[in-house]
């Protein structure tokens, strides 16, 4: 059991499944704790914010091991964790939080005080969070597990649906925390501008939250298909640059109540041949939500960008039309999703069945070894969310 | 009875009052209606959105009758007018709004959505709003008079305070509306930027609210100095251009747990000699605000503005670091004051002596006659906030 | 057109379909007004609260007549009526409220100021509620109708969902609040006491808010049935008097998240033979909702009960076991629902497809002149909502 | 240092004084933990839930240690206590909480899952709460420490204002959570049941919430002097049996926006004679408070009351006038304040200046010795809150 494999950054468009130092029971400063568990990882996903890092969008350093979307089993437990127990099946949130802490007590895991030297917020596998070791390996270190752990009721009901609750981890809580902020709630229209992931997990959460209808807007043909295929509106933004008359269209006015920024500092501008413009979405979003709307933004956006395309970009500056939002005294929410706020809930929902996130965002499960290929296969845009099965526990 | 005289605005930096018609129960598309009153303009402010348009920073047109800041006592009632009655004190949100429409029921009546064709939410005598008459005058009309007007419970005693209930047509409840959306509570450190009478009426507000300290950033001596007479902290911005060690001087850490931006657009930058740097004041409080914290934005953002200095301030655009206040989690609140929201709380705090407002925004009362010259002073710095008299009652 | 027909409440268990005046623009004290509207009523649903008056539970004066469910097409407006129009297909919510009071502004329409000089409410028909003529008839007066009513924004959709829209007057709204106030959410477990109308609206409020289960409970076998054919999970409360143990069955715990008292104060004790026990549903709500769960309370408790089988209950006293609640940290929601703070975004909900109100309640469509064997068949516990067809429009 | 002393309660209305164990790294179930400290306690103040089981109104068992307002240095911490040092001065919420429970996690501290084998809801020195030892002694273990405690930023300078800030540990947060669950707010009207320290702390939480007025009804002639002498209205309840009509007097009507009961299940009926009457405040609570007001309730009802007059009494049963609740759809939040949830920011409030709690609710220090005399002080109604001092550091 002293082996583990992980996957290692290596470069930008580089990664590669290794063997890594199995977990030890000690925080990044190397101090030994006795409040955290070591897992097996039962399921573990690439996500969109892998991606980033990926493609050099980040100064995410060589070597490190990636993977914040963590599912797995208790197989060893510190001496302080009284109510984790070995054996349980657990869903991880991705921010590491210490639950000690001004922000964590106040729900806003996403921003921990304790857990990251250089700011607030802490999350596994990733850049200028903390230094914790990723999850997209065989065996992963988690700490302060009795504040950080939910365990699954009955294990043998969860695997069954262990597809969905792997979501719990980041993509599903994320896309709800847009969907709440930006105010959706029974009878709202809503618009989710992307079709990855994050925007297929908030066009769920919009739907479990009562909207009357969820528009989501993407300019990939698979993807746009795959909204349709799960039931929401897909708005397709190479047809035109004004997203109003796309909206228009189908509810027969240019607005909706509602939106949700699924897609971050990478954004491409909309019409046939978008090029990068990283404050196109959120512009678009005033455009279309209502006066006294809300708009949530749990797409990614950075403090230092070394891909930019011009010097504003590079400290995440944006052009935003700020005066539009203004005149329609729109409420903008941002930041890291506090998974812990959301997760116990929404597992209560796919358990009894309310949400099935997996057909959703169409999670597709690889070998640990396959990750590589993975990587590759999401940034194309497949219309899939990869889910690594590390002990081969998945049964595909 | 059937004369009237009121403020002009006659092209840039030019006011004059002139004679004007007797106002008419009727809306600006000349329809008769019944659910209005005539007012006796009992005191009138000058505001610093009025300067916006004075400075030539809007597309207003010449010959507007200003002012959105009144109380007044009903001398003429429409038919079916049921509550408010002929003789009643009464303070009117600068807000034109219906009662009637999804906004207005919500509460939101900053973006009521009939009361201006050309967008939601109207206002008296201010440009793009509805083209309501302005209430700088002996005489004012106002429609939806049951919905909008709160009369004051006892006129004699209301007398004695006029100087701080002239106030909760507009700037308080713009302050208390910022400080509320910043998140400001009990033990709360705020920031405030901006020492004119919206920044003062914000920390009045914070105060109220049970601020822990409230700290005011200028860089006009006269304010600053003001600023501590009433009992805030000044923070002197011509002492450096980083905010965060100026707090820190002062609380010993470079945070606040909520910041207000109480200048809006025309902001300047920051240290000596600052120029017009319209993202400066956003991009500065999201360096102070702590992770999680909020920022409540009543300072004015416009989406058309002809004496930007770039093509993109032409268009309400800014450079904001957006990127930053996501890192941090932060939430912004934007756009118009719903006054009725908040003055009926605001008024019994100040029946009852709890908010001295007319001290702490150091309320000076002037003529009709002088308005122009109150223009002017205020435009010019003067740490004064104007009240124009229109019938002498003010007695002072 | 000068001839109307209503339902009128003759004394202890006598309702009868009789001749009554044509709607007059008027309030009941007989003032005149210009902001109402007359309506042909479309349909007009029999309430159980309806019932207590009947069965002769109030002060209900003979004579009155009855009906506050209502949705009509509107055939005249007054003067001052700006944005309803001739022709509208409009919801009615049941509460009579002014928009223009303190408690209306604040979204409390349940408890209007000025439309009821006996007490803060209005409801049309209905005893202690302000003498407004009831609706369970061929026409009736609304007033203030700009601020009442929602019109529906397509006649021809809305006629097809009409069966669904009905329910949009009270009982949906009232189940959606219940629902609301007991902090109903994604994922929630929930119990409703009572199979009747509303509890089964409360169940569809529950679950389009997203809880995992929901809980019906009641001691009537059609009503147990029809909870289950409607997707719901029955609770048979005759099966013992310890519902901690019934629920424990279901969902293996003795608990609940939240909880939603839709009997009211005619409840009768659980178990085989239950007498009336007014503080029964209460108090086993106390037993069964987890620590710091919440309690709406959309049931119906009177201030004076003519019919109580003891002092106490005539002034509407019960015998709450208090320090359980408070041992658990519990809160109670008690009063009349603001039907205008939930209508539109319920409306949307139905024409979107995404609440089948009309039948999870059963919708039943019977001609105004079998009123009275509605009345009679719903009091002997139909597991049916009579809706009232005055002008033939709803093609039963 | 292995010798301490505490107080120890030996049957109804003896206490003493005695020596008993040092505190130990173990939780009530005698297992070591090493998320604990050891205490010094600076200073502990006597409670009237204390007095509950002091006049044997409860099972308390005797030789139990009571206390649980605890203020204290830290001597020694267990392993995993990673952020609490020694040497810190902090302050001790009554509520045990393990801050890993699904309630702890959503701020209900009050009612943590983990902390008493026998319900919901741990605290120190105190009947059915968990088997915690209390804190009136020299020292005492606290578990859970870097969840539960807040350290003063600087010691001195809360060594300065240490009588204010022992009241962090319960009545000033319970006041405060009765005040914020009441609804209080800027210009509320608000009435206080009960005089004692809670009574004072709900007044000075109302006020520093920016309530307008804040009246205090007791029976008491020197608590109603107090009331006075610190700047809140006193209402004699000797005066009248019609709480309405002793608020018109002052108000002008009879009626308040909110109100708070700090007196619970052993009150005595309004006027000349009162008996006690389980139910009385409440009831005149709801015939006071405004339509769609709310009622904070932080004093206690219990379960079980050995004591009671009568049999509903005995098993926490009050004669609740429900219907009149509900008529007015009145709102009603009970239970133990989750402390955690306001400490930090009342803490802050108390170190700037804003709150003078020691001086409203009258704050006396004595030594522990004399801790029987402050009991027997405290039950015959002395306006006084008796702070004991263990180790002479109180400087009085």
């Amino acid at each position: 059991m002293a082996e583990n494999r992980g996957v290692v950054f290596l470069g930008q468009n580089k990664v590669e499944v290794q063997s890594i130092d199995f977990p030890k029971m000690q925080n990044p400063a190397g101090k030994k704790v006795g409040h955290g568990v070591i897992l097996k990882v039962v399921s573990t996903n690439i996500c969109g914010s892998d991606q980033h890092m990926v493609r050099g969008r980040t100064t995410a350093p060589t070597g490190m091991v990636l993977g914040h979307e963590i599912t797995g089993e208790v197989i060893e437990a510190g001496s302080d964790v009284e109510y984790i127990k070995v054996g349980d099946l657990v869903t991880v949130p991705f921010n590491v939080a210490c639950g000690r802490c001004r922000t964590c007590r106040e729900q806003q895991t996403g921003v921990c005080l304790n857990v990251n030297p250089g700011r607030a917020g802490g999350a596994y596998g990733y850049v200028d969070m903390g230094g914790w070791i990723g999850g997209q390996a065989e065996f992963v270190f988690v700490p302060y597990a009795d504040f950080n752990l939910i365990p699954f009721p009955d294990k043998a009901q969860a695997m069954e649906k262990i597809l969905d609750l792997t979501m719990l981890s980041d993509i599903l809580p994320t896309g709800f925390h847009g969907a709440v902020t930006a105010g959706v709630g029974v009878g709202s229209t809503v618009y989710v501008a992307g079709a990855g992931p994050v925007g297929m997990a908030a066009a769920a959460s919009a739907q479990i939250l009562g909207a009357a209808v969820v528009l989501v807007g993407d300019m990939n043909t698979d993807r746009l298909k795959h909204v349709a295929d799960v039931g929401f509106v897909p708005v397709d933004l190479r047809e035109g640059d004004n997203l109003g008359e796309l909206i228009e269209k189908i509810l027969g006015k240019p607005e909706v109540d509602a939106a949700i920024d699924a897609v971050g500092f990478e954004a491409k501008a909309q019409g046939k041949n978008g090029q990068e413009a990283p404050a196109t979405v959120l512009n678009s979003l005033m455009s279309v939500v209502r006066a006294a709307g809300g708009i949530g933004i749990p797409g990614l956006y950075v403090t230092e960008d070394p891909g930019a395309a011009d010097a504003a970009g590079k400290t995440g500056n944006l052009s935003l039309r700020f005066g539009l939002g203004w005149a329609k005294s729109h409420r903008f929410y941002t930041g890291q999703t506090p998974v812990l706020k959301y997760n116990r809930q929404l597992m209560q929902a796919i358990l009894h069945g309310r949400i099935p996130i997996a057909k959703i965002v169409n999670a597709t499960v690889i070998s640990l070894g396959d990750a590589a290929e993975g990587y590759k296969a999401f940034d194309s845009g497949a219309a899939k969310k990869f889910v690594l099965d590390p002990h081969g526990l998945l049964g595909k």
